[in-house]
């Protein structure tokens, strides 16, 4: 069994946000995302909750009701199915690095 | 909706290993376990996937074919259900904070 390295083969353009499948399952589905500056173009209304973890950089999500909730590495934060949320801030200079875990 | 950070809160007594349920839902659970110095007394024979990355420190896995895995910062490894696996060696004078997903 080999390990991978979740900091390693950062894609050189990262004119868009990046997803990549981890782990797809019927249940869960873990995905890495990358983030350079980007915002969300539109709301996420996600079928199935989110537990996502922030493991470099710093972002910012924010809620319908306008609440937001700044995200710097090791922060945390589980978003219920139909939460509807956005990124609204990505740090511009450096990669963000994401895990999620939708289940 | 408040976010948690997951190297925060390190409980000072780790003569055990720690393991704490973030997420407990019918289909999946994510933990965090904290390590240090810690070696698994005995085969862990889980029936789900397991899904685990170091977010902090060092540890090794062991399989029941003896091969082993080092994982340091940002390694992760899936282990299929039924794989048999150990903790064989972890950082003794560091914590090492792993993120695992039962699924």
């Amino acid at each position: 069994m080999k390990s991978q390295n979740i900091f390693s083969k950062i894609p050189k353009n990262l004119k868009c946000e990046i997803f990549e499948l981890l782990i797809n399952d019927d249940t869960v589905t873990i995905e890495r995302i990358i983030s350079k500056g980007q915002q969300s173009s539109s709301w996420y209304d996600q079928k199935k909750n989110e537990w996502v973890i922030v493991l470099k950089g710093e972002a910012i999500l924010t809620f319908e009701n306008q609440t937001s909730v700044q995200l710097k590495e090791g922060d945390f934060i589980n978003i219920p199915a139909h939460s509807k949320h956005r990124v609204s801030w990505s740090e511009p200079e450096n990669e963000t690095i994401w895990l999620a875990v939708h289940y």
